[in-house]
Parts: C-alpha cells; structure tokens; sequence
C-alpha cells in the first residue's frame, strides 16, 4: 500500500459536502489514469460531484489534474515577421446544425492568426465536426503534431482530430460519464472541455456555450453558470476567454447532417448562405482577432470577397480533401409539410437533431459508421409564415426504413399558430457575452 | 438490445430525485447480477441512492429484487408435535463485543424454538460470529443446507456460514458499496439486511440495531429510523419482525475479541457472566420467544439452570467442535492503566474494536486469516470507580509489534472524571423496542 490516500476517504469527503483538497484531487485523477482507483469508484465520486458540486478552487486543481494526465501541445515554433503568431481556438458545447466550426477556422486564418481546431465526432443528436468534414471526398482527420503544425505555417487553419495524448484522464472519465449517468454536470462539463483546450496550448479561446432543448444547458441560467466557470477556467490558465451564449431552442442554419451541412457552410463561405450562421460566424470570428490583439479586421468583408473561401479550399486540400468533388447525397427523401396555415413559431432543435441521427446522420455508438447524405433540410425557419401543405423539412437517408422513427422524433417538433406572439420578433442568436 | 430499460435512464432518474418504478428496480437488481448493469453503473446508482433516498415502496421492492435474484431456504420440514415448529433469528447491526448469539441460539432453542443463524465474518472494528465460534477447536462453519435442517431438527440450534446462494445480488452490491464509499445508507443497510433474512424463510425475526460510537449508527435517530425501515419490511414480507435499539457506546461485556469472547459467553451460559450481556440476552430471547408464541417463557432461569449450556455443548458438538478443549491464549499480554483516581466515564467502542482488530482479532481484508486468542479484555466498565494505576485493560496478541498500533488507537478512549456526572446512573443496554 504506496497510496497516499484511499479511494473511500476520498469519495466520503465529497459525498458528505466536503471540499477535496489539492493533494487529493491531483491523487484521484492521477490514480485513475493509472488504474489504481477503479471505475466504479470513480463513477461514485462523479456521482457525488453531480450531486454535491465543486467549489472554484476544486474545478481548477481538478482541470489541472486532467491536463498534467497528458501531453501539451507547443505553438511557439509558429513566428510570423519575426514575432509569435497568434493563435485561437473556438469550442462549442454542441447544438443541432452547429456547423460553424467549417466556415469560422478559414475565416480568421485570413487575418494571419492560426486557427487550430482538435475536433471530435458526434455522439447521440448533436452532430461531430469531423464526421461532417468526412463527406468531403479525400478528407482525413488523423494528422500528426508535425503535419499540424506545417498546415498552420503553411495555410493557417487546421480542423483534425485530437490526438489520444491530451489529458487521457478526461478520455478516459468521459467514457465512463457517459455510461453512468454523470454527463450533465457544470463541474465535469467544464472541466473536460478546457482542460483539452489548455493543454492544446491556444492562446485565446472563445467559446459558443448553446442554451436550449437542443443543448446540454437547457436554461440561460445553467449556460451562465457554465460559461462563467469555463471563462474563469481559461482565464486562470493563462488564456484568454470569452464566451458567447447562444439560441438551441431550434436549429442552427437550414441543414443538419453531414454533406448537408457542408455544403451550407460553403454557401457561406460564397458570401451567401442563412443569416443566423452568417451572424454566429461572424460574432465569433470577431471575439477571436479581438483576442487575437487584430482590431478593426472586418470578417464580414473575407467572407463576401472570397479570401475565407480560398482559405477553406487550401485546408481540405492540405489534408487530401478535394474542394470541387461533388458531395454525397442521400438516395432517399421524405418531405413533412405544413398540417395548417399560419406562422412557425417553433421548430424544436432537439427534436429535429434526434430524427437527422435516427436517419443516419448520427451514430448510436462510437464504432458506428455514419452516412454521409443522411440529415434534415428546413424549408422553414420560426417566425416564418406557413400555408397548409408547404414542405417544412426534408427527410434524407440511404435507407429508407430509417424514415418512421425519424418521424416518431418529429412528433410535436414543428408549432405553427394562427399569428405570431405579440412582441415577437427574430431573436439575434448571439443572447449574451460572458468575459 | 433485448434489455427493457437503460441503465443510464435509471440512474437518471434516482439521480434527479425521482422514485424508481418497481419495474426499473426488478431490472436494475436482476441485470447487476447477471452482468448486463455494469459495477461503475451500479456504484453511480448507489450513490444517487445514497444522497437521494428511497421511499418505503422502493425499499421494499429492491429488498424482494434481491431475494428473487437467488433461493429461499425452506423450513416447513420442520415438525414438532405434528406441527410445522416455530422458527426464530436475530439479527444484529454489528458491535464491539457483541458475542449474544452465542448464548442466545442456545437459549431460545430450549423452548422448542429452532433457530437457524446464518453469520457472517468480521470485517473492520466490528467481529465475526463465525470468527468467534472458530477459536473452539475443531469448529467447522460451513454446513449445506441438508447438514442445517439435519442440525435444527436434533439440537435445536445452529449457527453457520450463509451459503452464497440466498440473495447473491446482496453479496455483489455488498462488495461494491464497500469500495465505493456507499455502505452508511438506510435503505441499502436495510435491504440488504432483510434480503438475507426474508430469504432464509425464518418466522420470527428480532433485530439489535447498535447506537453509539461503536455501531453504524451513532446517533438514536438514524438508528430509529433504520429499525423502523427493517421492521415494516420484514412485517411487509410476513415475518414477524421486532427491533431493539441498543447501546453501543462501550463494549459489550468484558471481552473483545474470539476466544476471549466465547469465554464470556460460556460464563453467561454458565449463569454468569457480565450484567449488559445476561440483560441483552435475555432480553433478545423474551422477544424471540413471544414472536414465536412461546408465552410465560423464563429465559433467564434456563441460563441459570444449565438448560441453555446443555443445547450449547450439543449445538458444538454437531459441528465438529470440542465443547471441553481449552481456548486458544495469546502468547503476549500488555496492560494499559488508569492514569489518575476517580470515575470511568467513558470507554469509548468505537476505538475498543479498533484496537482488537489491530491486535489480530479482526482482519483488514476478506482473505486474512484472524488470531484465535488476540482482543481485548475489560477490567472496568463505565460507571466504575478507579485508582490510578489500577489495570483497565488487557490488550493480547500472538504478534507483539502489534501494540503500538493497538495503543495509538486506544488514546482518547479512556475517559476519567473526578466524580460521576449528577444524575448519573448505569444506563440500561436496551434503549427502545421498535414494532
């Protein structure tokens, strides 16, 4: 018995309300990556961490922990004229047709600060950065820190796949949140992300902290909490933060899916595309080079004169990508019309992210395959007027017994009323900044 | 997936403070033992458990799950007078000292009571029936269920190892609480408890729920609340279930330990032996006599007169022991002394059981062996005027290294007063029957 604690002691302190101190938090983590605490006493202890929180002091040594488990990247190798080139991140808690991160990581390349994007892949109804990517003929995810680094030198923005060396505790502790019924906990939750996002060594971060039925955070009160302990987090570390709250409470764009989504991004990238995810990029492209220390950069502008979409095309080309391949389609489609005439004042995110995942889009286990094709197309945002039989979405999957169970998800997704509310008009989909 | 429910919505649901359906709990208990729950799922579970609760429809209901997760024992063959006989157990939370079902098994069984005692090994400060009952030389305590109906019908008496075929989702629950910080909570002591028990298929049932320093329970009213748990389930099920809350703030008689504790219990079979524990016998067996419909029983007199002693030699001898083989001794004896003149007023169980474990009576894991003739023997009990000087305590051991250990837990645990406190007097071992 080396142990400098006991796994028991350490879970009764924080079961009965207690705080854990430095010395045990950086043991249990430790502890836990090595195997010496076990899983189920580590999903006791989450279990009461869920349900007895942790104070400011305890989410920050447990960060600490999380990283010190694993590598750190090193931009520093990165210099332009002379001088470290800046570097910033976006990390979003995940909404359903979140594809901002495609269009956003070229869009800020432009102004000389290099966008490094460690990006994961979707589980249950929010859709991963990566699988979408994926629907680009050609396109690989896995590079080496080397290639990482050679791609932000040479094109200034990389989307890929984080490698297993970062903070293998939280890898390993997210799993195990997973199956046990710990996910949605502000503690955990932030300690997984900026843990990831401090160890990957960005030097700011601004982070999209989604509020609504397609969220984690289903209340602005909760994503507050959360957004303020991530910005804290951040801070703390060194790095500078910001958070932008945004609307979950519906769909992000028209499209949610893959090749979908993809293809919306490019739209935007044209100078085009749906205005809430032109406005979400562009808020969030703002926060970066203010960050960044690029004042007065004007990323509305890089996306209407085509410097964002020269980025793009060098990024996917860099990673085997092909920019003019024609993208994958479903071999299946389904329309759901309008049951009535009026407005749309509710087009449920949650709902709407279920049936694009029942349809293929998402995975129901890690080492599912997704379909690239598969996903949803809104013909109608809310606030929208509607006539009896309009088509109001469009169902996509290769394999069209898929469609029922996507319709069962769909059941009261859609509202439509004689007129819209009182007062109502079209949210802004940035709600709050958090600093 | 044939499973008809999601672990992790179950956990969901207990976590979020909501009451199990007895649907979910039938699962939840049948898959853990089966496997298709895993342990980190059910430690999280056990947790929400814990911090949550469950009401008294959940209780009973996890308690039946465990019960039909393995057999029933089945004592209907059991005739006397061409009537099926009375059978009656007791059950106690776990003390320091705490030998009564010793002398009791006897006792009750001289009124035509069988009584069938399925114990348990000690684990921490608290000691082991069967631990205890192997310091008699030649003592075997694992009988199959055949060799126990065999035994009830010629002696009367038995106490022996449960078979691991009553309630195994107990034992694969017990083992995980016990790692995962999640043992101290009423409704998982109480099923747990009671699974065993209501499986084994006694009639009458008597509980001794320990209060004090040296029990689970330190304060009356979670002890209250505990026996009030058992009885409603153990009434629920059809058993007739009494409890006693009794004290457990000192030890339990003089002796602390295994054979030093089968000593004291052959006094007490002899018409002897310390106050408390002639009281709590006697008393446990006026409650098992009346719930087995055994009036005017004088339990007290059938110590006195060498009728209990008698079904105690035979109760021995059916099992291999050798009633008249002198006890194993420690090889190594140290005295600890009162410091200064006046009167003990407190010896603390909890720190009492700490040292005889550490002296060897106890073991700090499952597959350690314990020492035969280690513990602690009492020369004073709280209420006892003191000379400085005078002996309080033996400590024994066959591995001298062991008393430094033993005394470090000791400190604290003597406490002596110029005078008695006013109003003072020597309290009764029983503090509360609960029905």
């Amino acid at each position: 018995m080396t142990e400098p604690f006991d796994a028991v002691d350490v879970i009764r302190t924080k079961r009965d309300g207690g705080s854990l101190s430095p010395a045990q938090i950086d043991w249990v983590v430790d502890a836990y990556t090595r195997g010496a605490v076990a899983e189920e006493q580590m999903s006791a202890l989450a279990m009461a961490v869920f349900l007895r929180g942790m104070d400011r002091a305890e989410i920050s040594r447990w960060t600490h922990a999380m990283i010190a488990s694993g590598e750190r990247l090193d931009f520093s190798p990165l210099v332009a004229s002379g001088a470290r080139r800046a570097t910033a991140d976006k990390h979003s808690t995940g909404g359903v047709g979140d594809k901002i991160t495609l269009p956003l990581a070229p869009l800020v390349a432009v102004f000389g600060v290099a966008v490094p994007q460690l990006s994961g892949r979707g589980l249950g109804h929010t859709g991963g950065t990566l699988d979408k990517l994926e629907a680009v003929p050609g396109w690989r995810a896995a590079l080496s820190n080397d290639e990482m680094l050679a791609q932000l030198r040479e094109v200034g923005a990389v989307i890929c796949a984080a490698g297993s060396g970062l903070a293998p505790a939280d890898k390993k502790l997210y799993a195990l949140r997973d199956v046990t019924g710990t996910v949605e906990s502000i503690p955990l939750i932030a300690s997984s992300i900026m843990s990831k996002k401090i160890a990957e060594g960005t030097q700011a971060l601004v982070l999209d902290v989604k509020v609504g039925s397609g969220a984690f955070m289903k209340d602005l009160g909760s994503a507050r909490q959360l957004a303020r302990t991530m910005v804290d987090l951040g801070t703390d570390a060194g790095v500078r933060t910001t958070a932008l709250l945004t609307d979950m409470s519906t769909p992000l764009g028209l499209a949610v899916g893959n090749a979908v989504e993809v293809e919306e991004s490019v739209e935007v990238l044209a100078g085009g595309g749906p205005a809430d995810v032109v406005e979400l990029t562009v808020a969030l492209a703002e926060e970066m080079l203010a960050a960044s220390g690029v004042p007065g950069a004007d990323p509305a502008a890089a996306l209407r004169d085509g410097r964002a979409m020269d980025v793009w095309r060098a990024m996917l080309r860099a990673q085997g990508g092909d920019p003019d391949a024609p993208l994958p389609r479903a071999r299946e489609t389904e329309t759901v019309t309008a049951a009535e005439d009026g407005v749309l004042t509710g087009l449920d995110a949650y709902r709407v992210g279920v049936a694009a995942w029942r349809l293929g889009a998402g995975r129901a286990r890690k080492e599912d395959a997704v379909q690239a094709g598969a996903g949803v197309v809104l013909h109608a945002k809310p606030g929208d007027a509607v006539r009896a039989g309009q088509p109001l979405l469009s169902l996509r999957t290769d394999t069209p017994e898929r469609f029922a169970r996507a319709r069962e998800a769909l059941e009261g997704a859609v509202v439509i009323e004689p007129a819209a509310p009182a007062g109502a008009a079209r949210r802004s989909v940035v709600l709050e900044t958090v600093r």
